[in-house]
This record gives C-alpha cells, structure tokens and sequence, in this order.
C-alpha cells in the first residue's frame, strides 16, 4: 500500500478519483448478516421478498457503505484522520450479482473551529450500480494536518446546522 | 424476530432501547478487513501500531458501525425505512477486546418536505466502550408512515443546509 | 436482545412460537464445511452430486441444526440453560436456496429427578422448508429454575430408558 | 478422503475410534454466532460473562456438536446414511481455548422396524477437553444396508419411549 | 484423522492417490479474496470480466493451490515435512462453479546433499476441472527421514539448476 | 486500485518493492484451515503443539504464501499474467501474532522459447517477520506482452532443468 503525506493544503477541490467494480454476492450479505447479527428477512429470506415490491433480497446498508469505504481505502495518509460521515443516503437497493463502483471527489475544505494546525477536507462519495445508478452517497469527513497554522475561526463545526 | 407495526405517530421522542454488550474480537477485525478490503496497518499490523500513539490495532469505523447499526435491529417494523445516517462521529478508537454497547433514543420526528403520508424520524445512537465512554455516534433517519396524512410544509430536507 | 426471566411455572404447555424465514446459501455450506471440517461430496462436490438421487449439493445436518437453534434463540432467559437435545431427525434434504422457518412448541414440562428447585421443559423444534414439508425436528431441553420447590419424584432422566 | 462400503453386519459393537485434538478459538465463536445469529451475551459479551458464575465467554452448544460431529467425517461409507442423534448432553462448557477431542464406540445395532434390507448402528460420542473431561455426549444413529436381508421385527423406532 | 509414519525408504516412485471432488464457489472466491487482501476485478469484477476474453470471475491460483494442497493432506506423517514447492503452473482458469479433483503421484526420491538421515520426496501434483482439463500442476517436495542413513552425495539441491 | 501497463521492456532488474506490514492471527489460520479442509493438528491443536518441538500452533504455509502474494497484488498490469512460481521454500514457521512483511524485487527476465511478442519477468519474493528473519520465498513468474517482438531463442522453459 502506498503512503502518501497529504496536508490540508495539498488537497484540490473538484479532484476526482474513481475505483475498479467489485460484484456483490450472495457470500457478502451472509457474511455481513454474520458479522453484523442482522438477519432481517429482507436481507437473508428469498421467498419473503419475492412477496414484496422489491422482490428479492437486499443488501444491507451498512454493507454497501463499508465496502465502499474499504474500496476508497487505497493510500495511507499519515496526516490524516477519518473523523467522521455526514449526509449517508441510501438512493436504491442494491441485489445480489450487482457490481458497484465509487467515485470520490474532494468536495471542499474548512478550518478546524479551534485547531490553527488542521483542517477538514470534505470528500463527496458517491457508490453507483453496473447501470450507472447512484445507490448510495455520502460526505467522509478527513481532519489533515496543515503545513502552516490558520488563524482560528468560528466555523461551525462540521455537519452541524 | 418480532414484527410490530409502529407508525410515525407511534414514536415517542425520548423513548430509549439499549442492547446487551458486544465484545469486538480480532475475528471481527479480520473478517471486516477481508469484507472490505481495507488492510490498513492501523488495523491489521500489531508491530507498526506498537510504535504509534495508539499502541494497538484499531477496529474500522464502518466495523463499528456495522455492528452496533445491527445490535439494533431486534424488531422488524413494516412500515418504516432505513434512510440514511446523519453525523456520524468516530469518537475513540476501539481496540480488540473492548466491549461495546449501544443505545438508542428517539431524538425527534420531523414532516416529510413533500409526502403528506410519510415523516422522518431521528433515532441518536450512541455506542460505549466498557467504561462507558462514547466511541461512536450518528443519527439513523427513518422514513416512516404515517397514519394519518400531514399537511405537507417546508422543512428542508434532512441533514441539508 | 430482550431478557425476560421465565420460571419453570411460566411455561405453558402447547405454547407456539414462529420465526421469520431464511434462505440457506451456497456461502452457508461453504463456512459450514469449513467450520466442520465436513468435506464430505455430499456437501461440495456438485458434478458428483449430480449422480446420486438426491441430484445436488444438501447441507449439513448440523448446518440445518444449528442455524435453527440460532433463529430461535430470540430471547434471554436467566433462570433456564439449555440441557441438550433429544430424538433430532434429519427428515428431508435441504438444498441451496431452500429456505427453512422455525417453529417452537413447548411439548411438556418434567419434574427434575432430585433438584426440588429446578424442572425440565421439553419444546418442539420442527424445522419446515418453503414448501412446508418438516426437514428436522429434535426436542430442545431446557432446565429452568422454579419459583417455589417442588417435592423430588422418580422421574427417570430425560431421554433415558 | 477415503470411501469404504461398511454394511449393518460389518459394523462391531464396541469399536471405538479417536480423533486428534481441535482448538476451539476465539474466532470459531464468532464465526459461529455469525452462522447461527446467536449472540447471547454468553457466548460474545466478555464483560458480562465475567460477572456471571462460569467468569468466561462460552462456546454455543451446536458449535461443539458441530465440530465434533465434523471430526468424526473421516470417511465416506456410501451405505450408510445419518438418520439423527438421540440424547444430546451439553455436560460442561467449553471455553475459548479449550482442545477437544472426539471419541466415537459402536455402541449398538438394531434391526429396522420395516425395512428387511436395512438397519440401524448407534454410535456413541463423547466429546472430551484437554482435561479429559467429557464435555459433550451424544448417540449418532445412521440407517445402514445389510448384505443380506433380515426378517422384520417389532423393535420400537430409535429413541423411542 | 489417520497418522501413519512413512519413511524415506516406504516412498514407492509411481504409487498414486486421487482425492473425491470440490466444486470452487462464489463464496470461496469471496473469502480468498478477504483473506489475501487480492480483489483484482479479475476475481471480484463481474462486469468487467464480462468484456475481457475469459468472459467470467476466475478463481485466484493461491486459491486453487490451497485447496487443491489442503484436499491432499489427508493423512499425518510423522516423519515427513513440507518443504516446498516445485514448478506451479497456472494451465488453465477455473470459473464459478467449476469441480476439482486433485491427484497425487510419487515422481521420485533424492538424497539430501547434507543430511544423511533424511531424503527428498517429489510428489507430483495434478489438479483438473470436471471436464478433465488440467488446471494446476506443481511439485510438492517432502523432507522425509529415513530408517537407515545414506551416505551424503553432491546431487544438487531441489530445484535448483 | 491502479492500472498500470508495464510492459516487459518496462522491467528494471534489481527495481524492488516492499509491503506495509500484515500480522497473521489465530483468526486466519482458523479461516485458512476452514478453506483448504487442512485441520493437521500443526496448525489447530494447541496442545498436541506444546508437546512439539515448534511448541505453538504454526500457520500453514500455504497461508503465508497466499497472503504474502495478495499483499504484492497492489497494481493490476493488464499486460502481465501470472504464469507460475518456482522454488517457494518454507525456511521459518509463523506463529499466531508474527507480523509479516513481503519485499519483491525484479531478479530477471527472460525471452520466451517460442513466443516473440512476449517473455517472462521473474519477480523474487521474500517474506519476513517482525525480527526481519525470512518465512518464505519463491520466485514469482510473469508472462508479459513486449512492445516490440524478440526473435524467438532456444531458452528453456522456466523452473526447467
């Protein structure tokens, strides 16, 4: 894995990067439903969902949004933190033998409301189907060192309202 | 697993649920890396994590995540939907070995912008560690129906700004 | 998980619960396998399969076993342990993507031999497939505390002869 | 793995075989409770078992029926088949680290009610720990071919009462 | 599992043994990819692979490998080590679905250049699909000992050119 | 993951690479053992190991191999496939909690005997614990296309003797 310092002042709004497809399978929701204990019928029962308007199994949301994440993990940050996820949306279902893939694009960078030596930098990620259909978005929040000191100021923090 | 109909008019804010605790394992470690593909050193290489602040190897945020979204899901309700999470915040790190436990709060409930026969609901989630420290919080939105249609208003869509 | 302590004297004989339904997958034999160290090509060996009568892959016995236990185990009860199985028939295959629902009946109550304090439940396990045909039943025994002592009996051990 | 065709005459009462150890982990716990969806504090919640009698998480029940049935799937013998187990005794916990080894006598045969050209072998398990403790038992009935035919007889079915 | 000692000198050149089948899964392919940590869109790319020339997810060689080396190991000698690899050759993929069947053949014994007490056994392995095709080949190269000493030659060592 | 056509002219002997580190865990050899069938008490009985001479549950080779060849997998070169590995030897055991670490540098390359518009790229692999001893090596074998065509030449096939 490649480890790359990248401080808050390196990163460019609008850049954009985008990962390889990975199939999700029948395996990974058993094996998610194992390790997350939830085997809600819409997730494990066929014949249950076959009577329903989805009409068969879904993964779960959790699922698609670490694997996601586990796909966008590519390069080490030593200077950087994940502190957080704002705005997770699950846009449509994803079935088994669906193939996603992610895009992640720096949506914007903030001062840090009381840290002069790190800053937020807001990456918009967005995980969309084989037919190129956003299924599910949502903004990683990374705390990145700064090379130099910002003065402090009274941003709201992060997600807040 | 129980099913129960509950409606948006149902909720009660401030109504709270806790589950019982959760010991996070180096299995469970090995198996979200190998869901997730993320093999960061922070969370799988014990010689590089002895010599970093945090001495040990780090459970995934979206593990955490995960588990504590499914010890949750103990009662299947029809009638609402998973929507999304809002604020997601990784608090403390969890190490192999801590046990965590999660509680759940009604925070709110909020019309739906446009759909008279829908609202939202806010769930607070918090996650502990064994002493009781917050390692990790979110708010889990429900789509749910109601019984009886509202007029629809202009609350802004969730978690905007 | 709900924990509601029931007594011995709670239990209420014919008393029925039904679970919520789950599919048994090709992942499921294969962790199954694995976990057993059951690599018998009745299992895993699809081209042989297809020679035999049965025609295609069966899960396991103790596969079947013990994800029903699992889907029963639904709620805690403090005062009753689980004392083993009795009479488990493996009736019908299971094939992947068969899905099987549990259902629950407390069969019988039995004093315990010479623990004045605590008796024996015997519930029901039948294990039913899509179609409703039975695949296995065993009858679970709990031992469970009682609330006031009864006088010892002769009753001989459960199972015995 | 090896295939022998062994007939109900081949079979001789008292014939015991024995299996090597097996280290139950951590890991096959969890797996397990991920299999079953059985997360009972007491087999995944290390803070709360060590305020309860036996201190220690605890190995599910059908995780060591299921392994121990597993280590004794030595070889394949296409005239028998698995027809159940009578008299399942969980007897003492197995706790994570334990070694278990499988002990496995024909323990009877029995004529088939109905059926001439087949019979019924009893094979007694005893599951021990590194102690030599027996911390499980059980009798595995297979349903097995006879060479030669025997006249049916009015033996109550197994386990039979 | 059988222990059996096979010395050095009980090796017979030629002798043969062939394993019962296993049919490779999309759940194997799932938890070698975890496992390893590889998830090229060779194996994981359902959509991608469709374009490419073999047209479907294949399985990844460390994946045949280690379960055509585990079906092999079947019985424990004592006195034998592993202690290496020869020639692994990648012939042919092997898709979802596919069946193997490993074969092992005794192709020769060496004396070791140092050690008098011990010897080199190549054991010649074969793995093919269910059409018969090899898809593997290797050597799999023992360090066996031997009942009565050899006299140190200067064959060179294995493998080595 | 990145995508880099590095064609056979591209290859600069004596270029070396060098992985992050990746701790091996009870956890993967439980796994491993589960996906190979390969239970030998080497690996999974811990206290048959305390009366050897390694004293401790070792993790199998084909493990380590896997593993070290997925954490090399970090770039796909759709111009290159994998065509074998020559001389993999086992040199150290690795125990539950040895941390790994794989260096591969580009020990040659060589035309193909018959092929002109490709030849072969021969990566040596070494793995190493945390006290830097080498586990494990072998030469991982390339196929690559070229840019231009090389006459063909009479070199022998690879691993040949």
């Amino acid at each position: 894995m490649l480890k790359v310092s990248r401080y808050f002042e390196d990163y460019i709004v609008g850049a954009e990067r985008r990962t390889t497809g990975r199939t999700l399978t029948e395996a990974d929701i058993v094996l998610h439903a194992g390790q997350t204990g939830d085997w809600f019928p819409h997730h494990v029962d066929a014949e249950w969902c076959a009577t329903q308007d989805f009409g068969q199994r879904i993964a779960h949301g959790t699922l698609i949004l670490s694997v996601a994440i586990g796909m966008t993990a590519s390069e080490i940050n030593p200077v950087a933190f994940s502190y957080g996820y704002d705005r997770i949306r699950f846009i449509r279902p994803i079935f088994i033998g669906d193939t996603i893939t992610v895009t992640a694009r720096i949506a914007g960078t903030r001062d840090h409301p009381r840290r002069a030596n790190q800053g937020f930098v807001d990456e918009q990620v967005m995980v969309t189907n084989q037919r190129g259909d956003v299924v599910l978005s949502l903004v990683h929040i990374y705390l990145v060192e700064r090379k130099s000191p910002a003065p402090p100021d009274d941003t709201p923090p992060p997600g807040g309202d």
